[in-house]
């Protein structure tokens, strides 16, 4: 087989358009922040990845990298003692401190598998394990939203803040990509409204599978007494409140299954939330566990203990998409449709555009790898915009700021 | 790369010869049985497996194979898939009913990786995730046994029945081997006597790692008792008495950290054990969890809870080891040296004869894939054995009853 090892690592930050999106941490900044990876062997082949472009992993990618020079892009012991080496501390994330090592080691990760991939003219799919489904489910991740940025021309999908808007966005989504299941972002106005917004979704579309992340705006309090309202309603109710603590006392209440993006999100919280029966979804995500593999286990770790198993997103272009799907389409305990940003990104870093969902759903692009090729060109637009946009780590607070002066943040809010 | 599909499986049942050894079920029969699997890919590359060669499993195999044609060496979604369409069901084990599934899918799975690497000219080790340590610790490995079976001449390592005699085997195991850590299958005599046994190996062995096995054969509170001769002496205590409920007891009452190969050995069993805190050490055997990639999941849950990991062994020949071997190697939280009976062992099915310990370690062989080859001339024999023998599942209870008629099996027996 051909030579397969690391030759050299090229990590290039991008910036691309975001809309003015609101969560219980603020708003979106006009552009949202990633790094795309090429991993290129010996051989010559290029694997891709793509991750979050704040400084912090900006930082340790240009650390950990020179020492991934000669290794195996199978060596993914390697990956994770190479860069363990040099890669320590924490992150700010607007959920909280994470730590940076899966980060680097899942930003690297997805590059290998796909250079191994084209490599070896395999799909990452079947490198993972094989494909268990022919297509992969996602769900229209609804928000609430300004207008237009501040400063800025209202954007196609105007505002958000109502439950008729609220409706007629999830029309919008839904009949430009078929999406079944509807996620919507909460934690932002006072949970009755929010509420209100879901019965509003609920009767315009009757039979689809809804959700609310208050992303851990509302105390225990708070969800305890709208759980009556919300049983029924919704088929998960994601990080109602703070902490595992705080959920577990949740979900000691109710038989809604509780899921999570901000307090499962590394190996250690594992054992205490299965102790403590917090969380009964995860929803995982391959930049922040660790890559493909690391999720992979998280699967069968779910599959073992019978949580469900979904997954969650940031604002993403197509590589972390194609990886998702990848990922997904090897992953059998797959038990509700995934989140994505994707239909709210008007960028795209890949060739031949945005990757199409059909009936919600996302057929693995073709070819080895990811089965995805870098547009250069866009490449080239995408890092001068992070060149010029001046932003360098995620503020949703601060935006949020220069939209209504007096907000503040607060986890819980409500 | 090579077209890796599945051509062909072969399963050939063989018989080797076994010594007399005693376990708290009984004592081993003359001759022990395996099943040698063999892949064949599209492309011609032949992988190689080994597994339990009782009844339940040869059927299974018989079941299952047929299906695995076609599939892809690196499906193993569709392995687990197409196995459990049919094959269900349980398999008479000395340590109770345990699920058929896992033990099919081990057996496949580690040819399927050998056939792998052997097309991709990689070794297991590399495509598992990357070679952590050069060299696999194994332990001495004693048990406690007649001189000869019912009825035949004694054989060159005589009888071992008391503390003198079992210095004598773990010095003749030691100086040919290298062996540092020892362990004592128990579980046989009364555990005053046993317990005198490790006092022997400890003032022979000063330095050497002990460890007591004794397969459930004592109550609760026999185990409670010894705990105070035991505290210093060892530095794992595996199954002293029956199920997770009896030794989450025994584990709350003493730091010495309790083992097992019986009472976890399924991923269903994993749950439960976190949740009482029975076991803190998983002795892992790719053999009955599922392959090597279900045992690289296990590896990964033992890091995350915590717990210490080792391997277990029964009577093998050396594809078993060799599979050990890289698993072993490719696992970086392995923390107690593996168990394996090859010092036991006369007979060979691989070329070169057994693989050599050194320092008590194994080098991994060259090569891709295990880095083993058949030895067809062995395999012919071996079989032939099979045929002859009359043997069709291990029943260790009846064999005693041979050598002592009023044995009569308990467990707890003490």
């Amino acid at each position: 087989m051909p030579d397969t090892r690391i030759a050299d690592i090229r990590v290039t930050p991008i910036a691309f358009a975001d809309p003015p999106l609101l969560n219980n941490a603020g708003c979106h900044e006009p552009f949202a922040l990633r790094s795309i990876i090429e991993v290129e062997t010996e051989s010559g082949h290029i694997g891709l990845g793509e991750s979050y472009g704040t400084l912090p992993v900006l930082d340790g990618l240009a650390k950990a990298t020179p020492l991934l020079i000669g290794m195996d892009v199978t060596d993914l012991n390697g990956l994770w003692a190479r860069c363990g080496q040099v890669v320590g501390g924490t992150m700010m994330q607007y959920i909280g401190q994470e730590r940076l090592l899966p980060r680097i080691v899942g930003a690297v990760e997805v590059a290998m598998w796909d250079a191994l991939g084209k490599a070896l003219n395999r799909r990452v799919v079947d490198l993972l394990g094989g494909q268990v489904r022919e297509t992969v489910p996602f769900s229209a991740y609804l928000f609430y939203k300004f207008a237009g940025h501040h400063g800025g021309q209202p954007d196609d999908w105007g505002e958000v803040l109502t439950p008729s808007q609220l409706v007629d966005e999830a029309w919008r989504m839904i009949d430009a990509h078929g999406f079944n299941a509807i996620k919507l972002k909460a934690g932002i106005l006072p949970p009755e409204e929010e509420i209100e917004g879901l019965r509003a979704l609920r009767a315009a579309f009757p039979d689809a599978p809804l959700r609310i992340d208050p992303n851990g705006g509302w105390t225990v309090d708070t969800t305890l007494k709208l759980l009556p309202q919300l049983d029924g309603l919704i088929e998960y109710l994601e990080d109602p409140t703070v902490g595992i603590d705080g959920n577990a006392q949740v979900q000691a209440a109710t038989s809604i299954p509780l899921a999570t993006n901000m307090y499962v999100v590394e190996t250690a919280h594992l054992p205490p939330n299965m102790a403590q029966d917090a969380f009964r979804v995860i929803l995982s995500d391959h930049h922040y566990w660790g890559g493909l593999k690391a999720s992979r286990d998280l699967a069968e770790i779910c599959r073992i203990w019978g949580l469900g198993l979904s997954m969650h997103s940031n604002s993403h272009l197509g590589i972390s998409l194609a990886a998702m799907a990848h990922l997904a389409a090897a992953t059998p305990n797959l038990t509700y449709d995934c989140d994505t940003h994707s239909p709210w990104q008007t960028d795209e870093v890949i060739e031949g555009g945005k990757l199409p969902f059909q009936g919600g759903a996302l057929t693995l692009p073709d070819g080895p790898g990811l089965g995805v090729t870098l547009d250069r060109d866009a490449l080239k637009r995408l890092h001068q915009n992070y060149l010029d946009c001046g932003i360098r780590v995620r503020d949703d607070a601060t935006e949020m700021k220069k939209h209504r002066p007096d907000w503040q943040f607060g986890r819980p809010k409500f």
